[in-house]
């Protein structure tokens, strides 16, 4: 029997969860109300229109059968039924398909969620083969939608499938008049209370030890009555939990909540800095991998299109799950009609529009381009109605031009916004080619080398031998971004990428990244051109300066001059920023990248290269997933030796190149 | 106290009541699943687009007060929040406003259905004049949507109002080794059965005795198993309930459903079938009359334009009730993006339009076409994609081109749609007009005129004195809807008019008007001209036929010509005509418009005429709401009174006018 799987309405999922996720921010608020004052956790609502699913669905398949086949439907929703071969059924009725031709539709329609179908069958089992066939729904035609984790008859896709370990406080202390529990490091979960409190609690939750023990300015809360002597709250993030006026600790500990990843790639080397951060950036992925990558796990806990475009490279270097992946797009998508930029911000437009060819470069998964192209198409209707006269991007009144947490001459065209939006094409191109639209392959090529040859006319500034953010306002400001993009991109000469090097990457007067979230794209830039140390002196400076200062995952935002919990404070909030932010994660994919070497030339790991370079280490070892399996690198007594599971790679040391056989280690000598 | 109501994003409770009613269809199937053969009611999904409500609201109030004024929030959803001049508080908490300006903003969540707001206050009541305000959801800004129906504190918009009535079977009798239940008339509601029968029972339902006692073929069945004694359906129509295999009757009654509307309107005359049919009319719209106008009261209960829009005219002469109205026209409308016509159906987008405007002239209620404008340019700016070259209406091939159950030459562009599309020009040019859309008051009037020259050009034959379907098949078919239309909208001379009455009102070989629903236009038109005798003539022999037959509420289709239970089968189905359709209930629009004569001249009544005509009858009496009260005409003894309870009115006695006075009786003789 075949391997069926849960199906919907393509997109219904993804829109559903999204918007329950959307949805389930709070902030700790301070209220007066005459007679009393308290601190509770008020709803914050989402900035972007958050879509709810499509509340109906219709799927259907043709198929020839050589032998009877019994199929039953199982739906969520008792609004659902069966048509076969024009003939009307309720589910859970047992129908006999014989040998030869049939035509079955579903049919269904869910109020508080989205129809979801199951048949267990031979050749009717229901899979991404079927597809969507009413017209008035959706057009053009799609294939169903389906996910790897609702395989099951008795699965819910209602339910997001997390899993759930018990972790106890590793250490309890009396304080301030009250109590306070340390978990050790960043947690995600329900937090439970056990005992017989008769009042209504107050929990002031803290990534920070100071932000806990802050009551009056915690950014996240919890208001817990014991019911039957227990309380298990909504799913939050913390280290520690101080509960004030307390005399006698109660009996509390997590129900740590996680999407059960397999950790497949890894890096081992004779920095135990480097080891430690490795583990850290891998712990903060994991907290981060849920729906959808989120961006931070304590704050807004949303999906960013900027943010989730890093953790997909990091995801390929580490979890090399396809599924978080996808979702993470679909979420991003939203639905019809699209009438914001992507999280109103028009970089993660763009960015959202080069991650689908980034993703099947990676995993060579065809038919998540077929099945995500019509919306590509839409998202690329929308921009380019926005675009200005000549093509290029302008800002619109609405938009949001964010690139980075950094000051430029201008919020509008500025040169790194042109970058992104013609890396965009480049990938729209190769889409388009794949799934055979020989007019969009064509236009988005033409539009890339039009805007890529635009942004070496009007933004290069000879004077500053650099590209400078506005070139209509006569200010000439160099910033770091757009000159990241043009070696990141390869969207200018050597010439000038040998210039940025030296007038913009090494000059210290050029306002440096305070963002993990820009200084992957600036590493990635470096490492790219062979300047590895670059690279390892900011893993040492920069993420060592946060773990120096006690980080158990890795921070939002880190400016090394600040001081105690100055290093707290973001939006003008005490502790508004993120200890726990996703886009801090890129060493795992740098590492992976470029201390291993591993990347693919061809789509799915078919051809691929495997560059290792020593860089400082003096030994290393670690591996990198592939969607065929493993590919193993290590760096010991001035040999190279890779063992891969997977055909078609090349070794490459220095100006030699060795082809890699499958299941057989090669070792290289310097 | 200002009166407050439950507030919603825009639409939000109107798109969530029409998903849940076109989602609750059912048919009753033959299931055979080899161990046994039992029919079952069975899910029957909506054939468009059920669109969700937006789960996401944001509303907004700026405003002075004189005094301190405190607040409390309530919602339906705990995922809320209230905003008071830039400060955050959760539901269900008292905030006090100071005397000065104050800046309020609620937000809300609800993934199941959609968040509502209620706020008791003096000026920061909840109510329409609180406004859109997160442009990421909608652009531009937007009044808050409200209904009448929900204006307590403890009201819930997520439960549709409607009131409930014990009802009593009329006679129970054995037949067919089963009980069979006679209800008298066409009913619909839950129906409740109480007993101590164990097994599962099967219920037959019937608008007809012939169809209940037809357990294989009845359109509607209810499998009902009693739990704990008792046992209620979800609300179904029938008149009588079979119940095969029975021998001592069950306890059976039906909690009838039905929305509480005020009959305004009236009619009676010296004719018993007319009387007896205004009141079948009533009922029928009274059954027909719920979260909108629905099309039949036991198939469907679906909200279809060209349907409702008679319903509207009907309503105006029964109930007035402005609410039913706004609320079909928001249900028809759905949500963006509209990617097909409404109901699928061109000539029901091109109603839809009309229906705004017609709105306005009879209720003079302006905010409601402030708040329906933007829907009103989206829907045309749909049509207006799909138009020809020449700015007539073309068929696309998704387009479902109705006009009526009747055979055209062409499903493509009819005379009679351009027609309706013609009207709809009007209408919007008018409501252009109101809201001062300068530009677009010009186009639509440019396009009327337009379009209405080229119907004249192109579509008239002189060879048959009539329009023809269409002007390039050769075939020069003449049907009578295009005529019709032709002297119902003004869209050509009075002599081209005349030859019309007379080539194809008056020409039995021209195929006549099935169903009601073109009647309704028929009637109208000649109305218009002053030929009341068509109308009397076509209420004793049509819609009297139905009535000699038994009818309790009006059908879908009626020919005379048939035959027994030859009369219930339509689409192919034995009994799946509708008896009970609203489309059928315009005699109460026609007495009322021509016989009491009573007619908006300026939106709201402001201006009226009251133009009554005897017809054939030797005495009459009735009343005709408005929206400032009642104006009663009758005719006895060769002699007109009115007696209006507004002023405004003109009283219209064959070439003399009177001037009517409030609340002061006018006496006309002839």
């Amino acid at each position: 029997m075949a391997k069926s799987k849960w199906i919907w309405h393509p997109g219904a999922f993804e829109l559903y969860h999204s918007m329950l996720l959307h949805n389930r921010r709070t902030s700790a608020k301070t209220i007066n109300d005459g007679d009393k004052v308290e601190r509770r956790s008020v709803f914050y609502a989402p900035m972007w229109r958050a879509d709810g699913p499509q509340h109906n669905a219709e799927l259907t398949k043709t198929e020839v059968i050589d032998g009877d086949e019994t199929i039953i439907l199982r739906s969520n929703t008792p609004h659902s039924a069966i048509v076969v071969d024009d003939k009307k059924y309720p589910c859970d009725t047992p129908i006999l398909l014989k040998k030869g031709k049939h035509t079955v539709v579903l049919q269904g329609f869910c109020a508080n969620s989205f129809p979801a179908f199951y048949i267990e069958g031979n050749v009717f089992n229901t899979d991404r083969t079927w597809v969507t066939c009413n017209e008035n729904i959706i057009m053009p035609s799609r294939n169903a939608g389906q996910s790897e984790l609702y395989t099951k008859p008795d699965d819910n896709p209602e339910i997001f499938k997390f899993e759930y370990k018990r972790i106890d406080p590793v250490s309890i202390k009396k304080v301030n008049g009250g109590v306070l529990y340390d978990f050790g490091r960043e947690m995600f979960g329900k937090i439970v209370i056990k005992g017989d409190y008769q009042d209504e609690l107050f929990l002031s939750l803290g990534e920070s030890y100071e932000e806990a023990l802050d009551v009056d300015y915690c950014q996240i809360c919890v208001n817990a009555t014991l019911v039957g002597g227990t309380f298990e709250s909504v799913s939050v993030a913390f280290r520690y939990i101080f509960i004030p006026n307390l005399d006698t600790p109660l009996d509390i500990f997590v129900n740590f909540e996680y999407l059960p990843l397999e950790t497949k790639g890894s890096f081992e080397c004779n920095d135990e800095l480097i080891n430690k951060l490795w583990k850290i950036c891998e712990y903060t992925m994991l907290l981060n991998s849920r729906e959808g990558f989120f961006d931070g796990i304590k704050r807004d806990r949303w999906v960013w299109s900027g943010d989730a475009y890093q953790s997909y490279f990091v995801n390929y270097y580490l979890a090399f799950d396809k599924e978080i992946v996808k979702r993470s797009i679909r979420i991003l998508r939203g639905s019809e009609p699209m009438t914001k930029h992507i999280n109103t911000i028009s970089d993660y437009t763009f960015y959202w529009l080069s991650s689908i060819w980034d993703y099947y470069l990676y995993t060579g998964d065809k038919d998540f381009i077929f099945d995500i192209y019509e919306d590509l198409k839409e998202v690329l209707r929308f921009v380019e109605g926005r675009l200005a006269e000549d093509g290029m991007f302008e800002r619109k009144p609405d938009d949001w031009v964010f690139m980075d947490w950094s000051t430029f001459d201008s919020n509008g065209p500025i040169c790194a916004e042109q970058a992104v939006l013609c890396k965009a094409y480049e990938g729209i191109s190769k889409c388009a080619s794949l799934v055979g639209d020989v007019k969009m392959e064509k236009h988005a090529l033409d539009r890339h080398n039009y805007i890529k040859e635009q942004i070496n006319q009007r933004y290069w500034c000879e004077e500053k031998g650099a590209f400078i953010d506005d070139y209509k306002s006569g200010k000439k400001n160099v910033t770091r971004h757009a000159n990241i993009f043009a070696i990141l991109f390869n969207l200018t000469s050597k010439e000038r990428q040998e210039k940025i090097v030296k007038n913009v990457i090494y000059n210290k007067e050029i306002t440096p990244i305070t963002t993990p979230y820009f200084e992957f794209y600036e590493l990635d830039a470096m490492c790219k051109i062979g300047d590895f140390e670059y690279m390892t002196n900011m893993l040492n400076s920069y993420w060592g300066g946060m773990l120096r200062l006690g980080a158990t995952t890795i921070w939002e935002e880190f400016d090394p001059c600040k001081n105690g919990i100055e290093h707290y404070e973001m939006y003008g909030g005490k502790y508004e920023k993120s200890l726990c932010h996703a886009w801090g994660a890129s060493p795992i994919y740098l590492l992976g990248k470029y201390a291993l070497g591993v990347y693919p030339t061809e789509p799915g790991y078919k051809k691929y290269e495997v560059k290792p370079s020593k860089m400082n280490f003096t030994h290393f070892s670690g591996t990198v997933p592939t969607p065929n399996g493993l590919i193993k690198v290590s760096y010991k007594d001035n040999q190279f030796s890779v063992l891969s599971q997977i055909e078609g790679g090349t070794l490459i040391i220095g100006d030699k190149t060795y082809e890699i056989k499958a299941d057989k280690e090669i070792r290289v000598s310097l």
